[in-house]
């Protein structure tokens, strides 16, 4: 198992990931902030730093604010939905949303060829994050390298950490770029971006983050207390698994879906995808199928609301009832349905681009 | 001898430190350019690079542009001046002039306490900026943290180059904050934004620049090959004398005349000024004063336009015939004249700020 900022890999241990980052269970603070979406009713996300803060603020109804980036190394896909869909969550018990699309990181980093490339993803993946519903009143979305209070906040926090600190927590070498090198500060300053004055000042902060890129939010956390910031909560939730095996990756379009595909296309991979079934149908109906390992129930299970149906569907297949060609066929129809309702939205939302956005 | 980007220190032998650089004399570039600003006439600007590049731009009234930036540790002195007294002269011969002012770079060095401070700087000099005569349709006047197309073209040219070449050029430490490992990247983004789309594409560039801080022109002059712009200008001029021997300093006001001294205050500074006068009157009288090491002089040769008038004090000085007291007060009524004129201009420049910022 290999979990750094750059690396995924492996079979994920959550339980030791959790212990070896200090993040504890985030279980017995969920039946605090009920009605909960269906990413937190399902388990996907099992882990916290903090996140006392931010339960108290929702039933002290006080003000916090909740940020999860997005790197646009190419479109959106239900990994990154994942992490909007808990901003949305937030936004509902009350946190102002901040969306920072960080196209200098996925240059700093090679996930892209040009700033170009991530300028023009940013551009065509915005719409889709309003088209998931915000309110663009509680909305601030901005691009890392087009709003200069994020570079002017990241030079102020800068001088509170040193080069041997972020050496230490993301191990550069000598072909390190220097931006990757300051980029742990700029995604500080996305993280504190609203505790500045502009908004209000110190606050509760929430940001549901892969736990692959927990070092940010320790750097974060460090710096926060240096300059009279609260420090910043968490939350991790497990990573998507891929539909044709192994993890899901942007640079690889088989293994996700988007939410740009064109419904045919989303069809066609998923009638493809790896499933949770056994070997020979024979085998399936004798010992059941295996849901917690298949890519198809996880669609399933990030596309209905209704618990009772997906609670159906995974004893059907454990029960060996239930066979992949069929189940697949069904899946589709969900995954279908949404894509062009989104896609509907999507087309709406890029007129609206601008309310959403946040200036200077 | 110590001359790097954050100290300079003892005598500076400017032949040694041409060599040591690469640097070549300007000399027989300057008859080209004729008529010539007094900053060249009087030899203050004694080296260049690439500077065959400008006199052509400038004979055949091709597009060019100037950089010179100012660091806002403090309000702008005599020797920033002559940075900034090339730039006019480059505007008058065609140039387009652009102004960089680093508030992040006074901050990541520690030259100011806080970025608050660099900003509360950077508002209060940029009018006597305007005030020395630029013209506001080619002047574009930006600061550093708050203008996101030079992070943004940072961002760009941050991959051209490695932590090894930066650390190689400037001397970092593991208690380096990152701000600073990324700063070279900021100002190489500085000399090359007229370069950009946005200002017409690749052309000449001439840059200004202390000696001490030649290795930024080198880094840029690096990077600018690998992204297809022309390889940066610069010209180096002699750090001036401090009023009070050594070195002048912003943070050492009894060192220098900042163009924001009230009048009497700058008249008290010229008056205690260390001279090239002899230890007593009787040996001046034998032996004449040695101009060449007189700060006095040097204002003098800074504040007149007249050439004959200079060689005249300059003649009486070196054959016993001016004594100090009396050279002093003559120099105080220029300088307190310009003061005064420069000071009337700079709170109309006050009004006038937006029209030379640069925006975005």
């Amino acid at each position: 198992m290999k979990v750094n900022v750059s690396d995924v890999e492996g079979d994920i241990d959550y339980k030791k990931l959790s212990k070896k980052f200090g993040v504890k269970s985030i279980q017995r603070y969920l039946k605090k902030i009920e009605p909960l979406d269906k990413i937190y009713r399902r388990g996907y996300v099992f882990g916290q730093r903090d996140f006392g803060r931010i339960t108290k603020a929702i039933r002290k109804d006080k003000e916090f604010a909740v940020v999860t980036g997005v790197n646009p190394s190419g479109p959106i896909h239900f990994g990154h939905k994942m992490f909007l869909d808990q901003a949305r969550f937030f936004q509902k018990k009350g946190a102002e949303v901040f969306i920072p699309v960080s196209n200098d990181e996925s240059y700093f980093f090679g996930k892209v060829d040009t700033l170009e490339e991530a300028n023009a993803n940013a551009k065509s993946l915005i719409p889709d994050i309003i088209a998931l519903g915000f309110k663009k009143s509680k909305t601030n979305i901005f691009i890392s390298t087009k709003t200069p209070s994020v570079y002017e906040l990241a030079t102020r926090l800068s001088t509170k950490t040193t080069f041997s600190s972020v050496k230490a927590i993301f191990g550069f070498n000598n072909q390190t770029n220097p931006g990757a090198i300051f980029y742990g500060v700029m995604q500080s300053a996305h993280i504190l971006l609203p505790q500045t004055k502009e908004f209000g000042g110190p606050k509760p902060v929430v940001v549901p983050i892969g736990i692959d890129q927990d070092p940010y939010i320790r750097l974060s956390r460090d710096i926060s207390a240096k300059v009279g910031f609260v420090k910043p909560s968490s939350t991790y939730h497990r990573f998507m698994l891929g539909l044709s095996g192994g993890k899901m990756s942007t640079s690889k379009p088989e293994t996700c879906i988007f939410l740009t595909d064109k419904p045919k296309d989303a069809e066609k991979k998923l009638m493809s995808a790896i499933t949770g079934g056994r070997k020979s149908a024979e085998e399936q109906r004798e010992k059941g199928g295996e849901p917690e390992k298949c890519s198809v129930f996880q669609y399933f299970s990030l596309l209905t609301d209704d618990d009772k149906k997906l609670e159906k569907i995974e004893k059907e297949c454990k029960s060996g009832k239930r066979i992949c060609g069929d189940c697949k066929k069904e899946c589709v129809k969900h995954l279908k349905r949404f894509l062009k309702k989104h896609q509907k939205k999507r087309k709406k939302a890029k007129k609206q681009v601008d309310k959403f956005m946040l200036e200077g």
